[in-house]
């Protein structure tokens, strides 16, 4: 909020949030659009919001004046109240905040990122979505993705599952990029039977900036969740730096590849499910699981077991540490060897080699799964020496899993059927996270 | 060695290795190069190198016949004698061998894949070297990579630098591809005032299949050690799938990105330094170290302290593995984190936090680098309040260091110059491994 001075000030001028203003003062002269105030921070900075795109912060005192250029209009910048659950030719969505970049904002004055606390903030911003689907919106939780855990992706796939058959069409759920493909995994798992599209989506810049990347990001995972018929997880993210169009990639085969770029989300050993602009078409661009006109519910499988480890094995990386988690009473490791997934076998420091300590695991009951960090590819048991040596140890290859994936399954597996389907089910396909061996493999080669 | 039989039976008919023959029996006829056999395997199976280039083995028994179809002759496919010492106007190359893919072997009885012994034997199939340059090779060690130790870098940097002081214009070392780029990575580290080119390449198919990368990544290697004026130690493999080009990649700044793809090595967060063709070409991409007119010795330092660990840091990863390390009198840790470098740091569960556990670490006298496992990229402490938590624990943030390097490198300082150093040097860039923000960055964002 602005404070009461700026209010009095503002209306003694005529002058209304989503005009277009100049500020002067101290020799700078800015101009924008006058944007709403958080609830947080200095409510003495006007913000406004420039033809670049920029929002910036200006601290006003005795020596600023503000005045008015044109007064404002609906759709230049601000809605308010937008009107997304009314118009009854369009088709139901949930919409489930959680947080992260896409539901943040820059405090100008204090640099911070903070968190929205209200969602609504992030929709007004965004009026081409009330022409697109009803938005139901739940505020599920407000968290930073890299503090997600299995107890939150829980309560997400529960939420879900409750809004689709409650009669939802598709549902979107924004997140925090830096776990979004654990989440999408763990999704993929949760929702058996799934019938309809599930889209997580997020920003890699807040939505305050003149980059951000969250409103074409919301409005194309609008489109896939109310007008695709895609019945899988996925995640609908820029395909390219630029503005061109959003990828929506299976939710076990996309990983975040980049730090910051807007692109950050690829698809690992397979295209896309689809590219959609943000005019809301939409081209196929590899298989998948299409929405069957039977009505079905989905079933929730929610369940996971925590103690399940993904474990890098490196040159003079210590085996002992298999050891370590067998002694806290885990119950599954996913290691991520090299290669075609291989881990230190017969190293000249002998005390480095990873066998014995495998095969003692998989002893005591332990579920292996072999992954490889090339992250690209697919392992391999049946080259190599050393690969029938850690197979022969008990480790279960993972074909082309990605070792995220892997380890999010194994804690899936474990947490509803317990080791031995676990074991049997560890390289058999479920949710699209294993891809057959194609032609594109052997082209590769 | 062919059995004592077969021998006979080539006399008689006038059969050497070398000439094209036609092999027929049970129905099938082979036509190729009749080829030496090495002196592990079935001793009556008789091996040709089909037009297609692939070697296949054909069981020799009564039913069977060979006939002579035209004599060999040099250049085919085999120079039993290759001459790579006596043209004096080449420059003097060492090629250090040290096992893996490239210096091995199908064994076409049993499938499985074994090293050869000397490695003159996969020279020999290489008899354009002889007119690149003059090739001293040394057979350092015969051991698949992902059995690569400490003591296995320092073996080779001792070699290198010996050789380089004794006059080598540059050096080649043929090395399994799983843990090439941690081996790149200590080289770079370790040859200290480097002013020649040192180049590792590999294979990932073996040299006796006709779709081998060997050859031409040999070929383009050694025109890197003995023509071009780069003083780095880089990785040269295939540039992409097909045969056009090798890219010689900064040893710090490339990473094995695909299980089995002939171009599997990548550049991250860089340009290759350069691209190199198969008739000596060099085509120059972007910045790198220029060797010297002044004359000077590499210095060695090849000390390592193998107790760094790389730990990667995911939805319900266990913080209390740090505790493990620490008690096991580790020095170092590099984490791989989340996005920009996050740990879980204000998870719902709240012993699922790793703030504290890296504080205690760093309390101990632990360095401790945070890294990104998005692999491209660069870590930021400074944008999120969970970044500036890790950070205000004692992690220091690397940059767009690959987490790879920067646990070779951790590894290295503590083993050459203590904790307090390698805390100062660990972001600061000694071999190329940081690279500083460019416009490439921003126009990421």
């Amino acid at each position: 909020m602005y404070s009461k001075e700026l209010i009095d000030l503002f209306k003694g001028l005529g002058i209304n949030i989503g005009d277009a203003v100049r500020v002067s003062g101290s020799g700078d002269v800015q101009e924008g659009i006058l944007m709403p105030r958080a609830d947080v921070g200095d409510s003495d900075v006007i913000v406004i919001k420039r033809k670049d795109g920029y929002n910036i912060g200006i601290r006003f005192n005795k020596e600023s004046r503000i005045e008015r250029v044109s007064p404002g209009h609906p759709g230049n910048f601000l809605f308010p109240k937008l009107d997304t659950g009314t118009n009854k030719s369009l088709k139901p969505i949930a919409m489930l905040y959680t947080g992260g970049t896409i539901g943040s904002k820059v405090d100008y004055v204090s640099g911070g990122v903070y968190m929205l606390t209200k969602p609504e903030e992030l929709l007004s911003e965004v009026p081409e979505l009330q022409d697109i689907a009803n938005i139901d919106i739940s505020n599920l939780m407000s968290i930073a993705s890299e503090d997600m855990t299995y107890v939150e992706w829980q309560k997400i796939a529960e939420k879900a599952a409750d809004a689709l058959n409650k009669g939802a069409n598709g549902i979107v759920i924004t997140h925090g990029t830096d776990t979004m493909h654990y989440t999408s995994a763990a999704l993929s798992f949760m929702l058996k039977g799934l019938n309809a599209p599930v889209v997580l989506t997020g920003a890699q810049r807040s939505s305050d900036r003149g980059s951000s990347d969250a409103f074409m990001n919301l409005i194309c995972s609008a489109y896939a969740a109310s007008r695709s018929d895609i019945a899988e997880v996925g995640v609908c993210m820029h395909s390219a730096s630029s503005d061109s169009t959003d990828s929506f990639i299976r939710g076990t085969k996309v990983r975040k590849m980049h730090t910051s770029r807007r692109d950050a989300f690829r698809p690992v050993n397979n295209l896309p499910i689809c590219e959609i602009d943000i005019k809301g078409n939409i081209r196929y661009l590899s298989e998948y699981k299409k929405v069957s006109e039977e009505k079905k519910k989905v079933e929730l499988v929610s369940g996971f077991e925590p103690k399940v480890a993904l474990i890098k094995a490196y040159p003079n990386s210590d085996p002992e540490v298999i050891d370590y988690y067998l002694g806290k009473g885990y119950k599954g490791i996913v290691l991520e060897g090299t290669g075609l997934g291989h881990v230190p076998s017969s190293p000249s420091i002998r005390e480095l080699s990873w066998i014995s300590h495998v095969k003692s695991a998989v002893d005591f009951g332990m579920v292996v799964g072999a992954t490889s960090q090339c992250i690209y590819g697919r392992v391999n048991e049946s080259v190599y020496r050393n690969l029938r040596l850690l197979h022969g140890a008990g480790a279960i290859y993972c074909e082309d899993m990605l070792p995220e994936v892997a380890y999010v399954k194994l804690g899936f597996l474990l947490g509803n059927y317990g080791a031995d389907k676990a074991k049997r089910m560890l390289n058999a396909n479920i949710a699209g996270e294993i891809t057959e061996r194609t032609e594109l493999d052997f082209a590769m080669e």
